[in-house]
């Protein structure tokens, strides 16, 4: 079993990740400690793996609660729903939270577990690429609200996270490559040896080759925990993360969420992000075909959606949360391996960007 | 200008207490360095208080939303409305909210900010007895669910609290009596000097003595920063300010959020926590006797409403935030002026309590 640790003082947690997790009783019995357990998932998730966990955890008799899948739940509604239940199951302040799904189920819950009776524990148990790679490292969790993505939301740290790579073999092909899309970034914003790494073995993590998911997962999670741990709570640097993020949320509410899948609208933004600073000279033109390459292999889209203008996208990025005094932030690639988040730039060459006029 | 710090390490903030304060420019120009700020109030505060605000605070352009009144709006949906009006008017991490209202404003307006682009800062502006003496003090916020109350919320400190006593005098009777069930409260736990000295001035409140005022209000604020800053999250003696409430919440939720003042409810909880404690002997009857004499003379209910049985009070009861492992956690007075949480009471003289049976 591969742990890693993102230390945050008393908020420390470990990153459990091996195939197989899922049926680890002991490993649970660690940090439930014979406190009332409820898991949170949703009705795709649910039928694959809720039975089996629901044994390896039989003696602390665990409550659940099964979601509607996807982005379009992320909402109050989702979050009222769990509310009710662990009121009604009369779950007090000792009790644990399980997140049991994807990135959604994940920040629903560990939102929910923020909030409940002023907040209580919970451990995320991802079962999707990108869920294992971004969501679960950093406590981030959000609901959307009607006019932006994550909106309302806590940086709340789980006790612990358990990554059973076994999950991945029942994920879908578009949502292995929507996780790819999170891996490509984070080579993209601080390890050029992974982005390398990724266009040697991009095509083996389409396949589920065990060891290279593994791999990819840890060196992601480890590259996210160490921006994470100079920075909790986004105050400078941990916005890197969000490279590709501010044009990708901006296509996620434009058109609507769970048309395309977080991690596919990510890639588009990465995608522009990186011509943006092929503008501006911050990355070679060569760099950028590279990685619209990579992405490409990755079964990810490397352009926003031609349904969505380019004024929707500028509307809903001046939205966005990384903007300060009216002033928008974008983080951008400075070569393969190293990004920047800056105020300065051209509005035209944005403007170009958005536009698709020809570099 | 008395001002007080509730000394929370990094969070740590001043209370500034006094006359007038709502036109001391200077005093939230410090704390609002130029950043952007929303001020939200209700529909009976606003008319009195914004324009006066407003005009105060004329240099920094504030937007205002104002909400309709009561603690039956302490829901998603009120703070959903604060959400809607500050992403439209694109306010950013580092705008302020201010809260200018009673503990409910207060609550909505903290929540609010906890969660708001997962957190921006806020600033209290109390204007009743209740909010001055409580909720500004602590960092507790919290929405209610139609299942229970204050089950959804967040500790988060604010900036600073801003409490001008001269809007005590637009409060109607039983919002100020309301306030002194509170300040009882703080003396009956932790402050016999204080319960004594209510018992000589109590009237003096009720006719809104500025000095009277002025000396309760600062007197409760240290003995519940005194108790948070020790607990700030309640994982123990935090618990005591809880005196009344589990019975009170109970009363609230049975009855309907806002038939009766949280105040109101919070006496009659005051006076049931007594009762029980005189039958576990914990209390003498003179003392019990002498705490219903108090309420009364503050203009308080000092028995539970008619219109609610016994068994709905204690089915609300059960869903306590204090209640661990399914066992029920109350706090009850140890004579005037002490007070400690247990889960050993005998359950027959908990029914006697509520039953009204006779002592």
């Amino acid at each position: 079993m591969a742990t890693m640790t993102v230390q945050l003082g008393n908020r420390s947690y470990p990153i459990h990740i091996e195939a197989g997790l899922l049926e680890h009783t002991q490993l649970f019995a660690e940090y439930l400690q014979k406190r009332a357990v409820c898991i949170i998932s949703d009705d795709i998730v649910a039928p694959l793996y809720l039975r089996k966990l629901a044994r390896t955890l039989r003696e602390f008799s665990p409550y659940h609660l099964t979601l509607p899948h996807g982005e379009s739940h992320k909402d109050w509604q989702s979050l009222d729903s769990i509310f009710s239940a662990l009121i009604k199951h009369g779950l007090g302040r000792d009790a644990v939270l399980l997140a049991l799904g994807g990135g959604v189920v994940g920040d629903l819950t560990g939102f929910a577990a923020a909030c409940y009776q002023r907040g209580i524990k919970y451990i995320q148990v991802p079962t999707t690429l990108l869920s294992q790679v971004d969501s679960s490292v950093g406590g981030k969790t959000a609901i959307n609200h009607r006019h932006g993505k994550n909106m309302i939301g806590a940086f709340h740290q789980p006790l612990a996270v358990v990554a059973d790579t076994n999950t991945l073999r029942s994920l879908p092909p578009r949502e292995l490559s929507a996780g790819l899309a999170e891996i490509i970034k984070c080579g993209l914003i601080a390890d050029v040896d992974l982005f390398l790494w990724l266009e040697a073995h991009v095509q083996e993590i389409l396949e589920q080759n065990p060891e290279a998911c593994e791999y990819a997962i840890l060196r992601s999670c480890a590259i996210k925990s160490t921006i994470v741990e100079q920075d909790e709570t986004e105050q400078g640097r941990r916005a890197l993360l969000n490279l590709g993020h501010t044009f990708g949320h901006a296509i996620e509410s434009a058109l609507g969420y769970g048309e395309w899948l977080h991690g596919e609208a990510v890639a588009a933004g990465i995608s522009m992000a990186a011509e943006l600073a092929v503008r501006m000279d911050w990355l070679k033109a060569s760099e950028y075909r590279r990685i619209c390459r990579l992405l490409e292999r990755a079964g990810l889209p490397n352009k926003p959606p031609t349904s969505i203008t380019p004024m929707q996208i500028l509307t809903y990025m001046r939205r966005d949360k990384k903007n300060r005094k009216g002033r928008m932030n974008l983080v951008l690639p400075r070569g393969i391996g190293k990004a920047e988040v800056t105020e300065n730039f051209d509005p035209q060459l944005l403007g170009d960007t958005l536009a698709g006029n020809p570099l």
